[in-house]
């Protein structure tokens, strides 16, 4: 299969950089949940973790590889290649890697499984990298880069490399290294803006200069990786496909390490929107971005903020019930694209109290949430629940409800009930856990408020160090018996930090709960609980010593 | 007072074009909180709003131009004269006003009482517009902008022309219209990309285009307007800056109509980080970036997603007590920016349980947050009860606090007492409100859960035509026992809005409410009840038909 000259392939990195955010940090079923979404969105590579990690990191990898990486999805979109036929294939799986043997070994391990594998290896190339943080001259820099490429490709045909900090390195040196890999094997050389800090005339011209002075290149794909600290993220990937680039790395709602990705839905939409400036064609199928936005951001806690370029809220306001007088005219005179052509058309009333288990499951499968039996009969069981006390429910209620099911953490703590008094008194909460060893555990507490006083009884019964850094509950949709989803994020103690070194993860632990409920208050005790099952779910895990290492930098591609 | 050549001015529409985004809506006083905070930012023109849009709005305006307008704030940054000297003035104050008399004349009735007052008019020159919105020749267009500017001219020395849809029009018509508003008098063309469609290439020839063609342009300042429909805003505008465009027209937190305008904080970041390519100056003060983003979220309501840049909660998240290698050798490694220079480092413990008035009324000064001696008194009460039940008083907590006072709404129905018993039971609130009349009102109501509870309960005494749109509670600060803000959203019934025809607003009305309260029961009763006394208050403003015209598209520029 022969892929057109014009076709710009997208590596979404929603799973690697994404989750490398500040509290973003998925289940494993959470991570299957979002590529099987990536997969039914088009993208044409689905970067699934860094499995030298952590074995659960590689876990997640391998799982992926071994189901949307070998499938394809219905619904997926077809590619056209160059011969003019119509090509359905699954996704390459990739996995990150540093320029190490042992990285390099467990990233294979880990993607072997797909039927299009790739191994993504980095190494910075900049003059303060190599001085400060490598400690390595040139020379050692483009020998240690050839060594872990040939390992690489001695394992794998498809091999990307990423010279770190790519910007900041003396363009003879850029192209030196890039030549020395192409010779030992990579055929896909990414370009990332690593700190943010290019403009895109400045970021355009990078890619020239090595689509114009690096030898072979032409033999390979040129990738950009933008990020987002000034805004330009969007500005600068653009600039990368006018000056050749042919690989974007993007991720759902620009999620991502400080400031964000480059995000996917901005690119796609540009590309699409202004296709005669570009003359671009890509596998995104463009109807199911609204979808993939809100199912990241539910999975993350990673809000999206109203006036978001795409997915926002307030994207295609105009469209919603207020009369505008231009629009009314005609719909060109303020509107660049069409809310169809990103799924963003009204909430469709999809099921209500007589619905049965076949509809049910039915709409769950349209909207891309995978499901085990078990875990669909429970959220079958909500439903009916659900639709007892709500007339209409919506995708969006779906989506929440299926969230609570899709979770895989061992339940060390599990809630019974909780019963709260709260407003002008003393606000009071009794809650009945089940706990290890299916001991019952009771206890009331007070607080400031009813969430507080919630909060002080699971604390009693609980013991965890943890601390609470974000708490924040959302009405899933309009309408005021609508389900609340509340989202809370913990921080693991800094004592307790200290003795979990031995986890190596110099990421601070950062644990995300969500929950839906009709109550909130029952909402925001489930999200607490199973944060906190999270956390504990992390101390327990007693993992040797050689079977982790640190993440430098978190890997900063 | 001569300004250098390399001077960008800073135009903030924060209060009109953001203040355009669906439910943003603020009240008069809150207007003003945020104009003082421009004012303390450096911005040099605050445009406060539209006057002919309603009384109401003429009033915030006028209001703004005589306090804001016309004093130097305490801290206000001093601005370099090409001359050497420093010189401190109040900021510009624009009104829009479309290019018909009675709009002229209500702009100026507005800002005349500013030291610096500015009229801003506009008229779409695109043949789209020019055919299916205003149904006008190009000839009636250059008579009609002329005319207009002219009249505005007569009363104002400093005029604004903004041709609309600007990018879609042809390049000699619009070189020819804005050459006619020049000689009529306008001193600053304004060129909007108003659909959010241009690329940075383009934007940035379109303004080369201007300064090249325009006759008379020399004596003018070339001003750009940008939308985000395709994330292109931040770029589109630095690439008029690098043009000759020596105005900005930006928001805070890039708020406004469907995917917002180009975000003050971005531009000024991009320009102070790249000082050596832009070699531009500003009047920004960029320390105060952060506090001036948390004010206007917290009164818009409208979120800031934690991966913005520059002012999210993750945009420098590596320094929040994560441990990175790179960054611990040398933060240059991957920070292009420091935290301090935002004004985002670590928020200060102020305030304690022992803090008396003075150093409570000090420190809402410095944080910018106006209030009238009565509001003040009552949110100090506030803070005491607070105090009692939190230990650490934070900057987000005092503003949090002076929220709640800064509203200026007539309050129809306050609330007495509220009572929820919640969790795995009946749902059920008792409200005790004061009505009109000081009528005592009581009741009790059941729910899906404690808020609809709550909110049926009040829907039993108050009777307004009113649909929920959105509800969120958030954690002002991280902690257990932080106060939650919550946020509730309201929008006139269909119904309603027919008998409010004479309103005479043709965007869809949309009130948001919110309150602080260690309970988020309690907070969120507030809030819903804000908003009904906001929806309410409009509902009885009984205003005469000659005193409002409907607003074409909300001004598109």
């Amino acid at each position: 299969m022969i892929i057109p000259e014009d076709y710009v392939r997208f590596f979404d990195t929603t799973l690697r950089d994404g989750e490398q955010s500040p509290g973003a940090t998925m289940t494993s079923e959470e991570k299957l949940e979002v590529a099987r979404t990536l997969s039914r969105l088009g993208v044409d590579v689905i970067e699934a973790g860094f499995p030298a990690a952590s074995p659960d990191d590689l876990a997640a990898v391998r799982s992926i590889a071994e189901t949307v990486g070998q499938g394809v999805p219905e619904g997926r979109p077809a590619r056209l290649a160059s011969d003019g036929t119509e090509t359905h294939t699954p996704p390459i799986i990739a996995g990150l890697a540093r320029t190490h043997e042992r990285d390099i070994e467990k990233a294979y391990e880990a993607v072997r499984f797909a039927r299009f594998p790739r191994i993504h290896t980095f190494l910075a190339t900049s003059p303060v990298h190599r001085e400060h943080k490598l400690r390595m001259s040139r020379e050692q820099v483009v020998e240690r880069a050839v060594k872990m490429v040939t390992l690489a490709r001695s394992m794998c045909e498809d091999i990307e490399f990423s010279p770190e900090d790519a910007g900041r390195t003396e363009p003879e040196f850029l192209y030196e290294v890039l030549n020395a890999v192409i010779e030992a094997g990579a055929s896909t050389l990414n370009i990332p803006d690593t700190v943010g800090y290019t403009l895109p005339n400045e970021f355009g011209a990078l890619i020239a200069g090595i689509k114009k002075h690096v030898v072979g290149i032409e033999r390979c794909i040129i990738s950009v990786h933008c990020h987002n600290d000034l805004g330009l993220a969007t500005a600068n990937t653009l600039a990368g496909i006018s000056s050749g680039a042919r690989q974007v790395e993007v991720t759902i709602n620009g999620i991502g390490e400080r400031a964000g990705n480059s995000s996917l839905e901005e690119v796609a939409m540009a590309l699409v929107t202004r296709k005669p400036v570009f003359n671009i064609q890509t596998g995104i199928d463009t109807t199911q971005l609204t979808r993939a936005s809100r199912l990241v951001s539910s999975r993350t806690g990673m809000v999206v903020q109203p006036n978001k370029a795409i997915v926002g809220a307030n994207a295609f306001a105009h469209e919603s019930g207020i009369h505008q007088d231009g629009m009314l005219k005609n719909a060109e005179t303020y509107e660049i694209m069409r809310p169809e052509a990103v799924g963003a058309a009204k909430t469709l009333l999809v099921l209500g109290k007589h619905s049965g288990r076949h509809a049910f499951m039915n709409r769950l499968k349209e909207l891309g949430v995978g499901l085990s039996d078990e875990a669909l009969l429970s959220a079958f069981k909500r439903f009916k629940l659900l639709a007892d006390k709500k007339k209409q429910i919506t995708d969006a209620d779906l989506m929440a409800l299926a969230s609570s099911e899709a979770a895989d953490i061992p339940e060390a703590y599990r809630l019974e009930a909780v019963s709260v008094s709260a407003g002008s008194g003393l606000p009071t909460a009794s809650v009945r856990l089940r706990g290890p060893g299916d001991k019952e555990l009771v206890t009331a507490a007070i607080g400031t408020g009813p969430v507080h006083a919630i909060f002080n009884a699971i604390d009693q019964l609980v013991e965890a160090p943890a601390e609470l850094l974000e708490y924040s509950i959302n009405a899933v949709t309009g309408g005021i018996d609508a389900l609340g989803e509340a989202s809370v994020r913990i921080r693991m103690k800094s004592g307790a930090l200290r003795e979990n070194a031995q986890l190596g993860n110099s990421r601070s632990p950062v644990f995300h709960g969500h929950a839906a409920d009709t109550d909130v208050l029952v909402a925001s005790t489930k999200a607490y609980l199973s944060a906190l099952n999270r956390l504990l779910a992390v101390m327990d895990a007693k993992r040797p010593k050689e079977e982790t290492v640190p993440l430098s930098a978190g890997s900063g591609v």
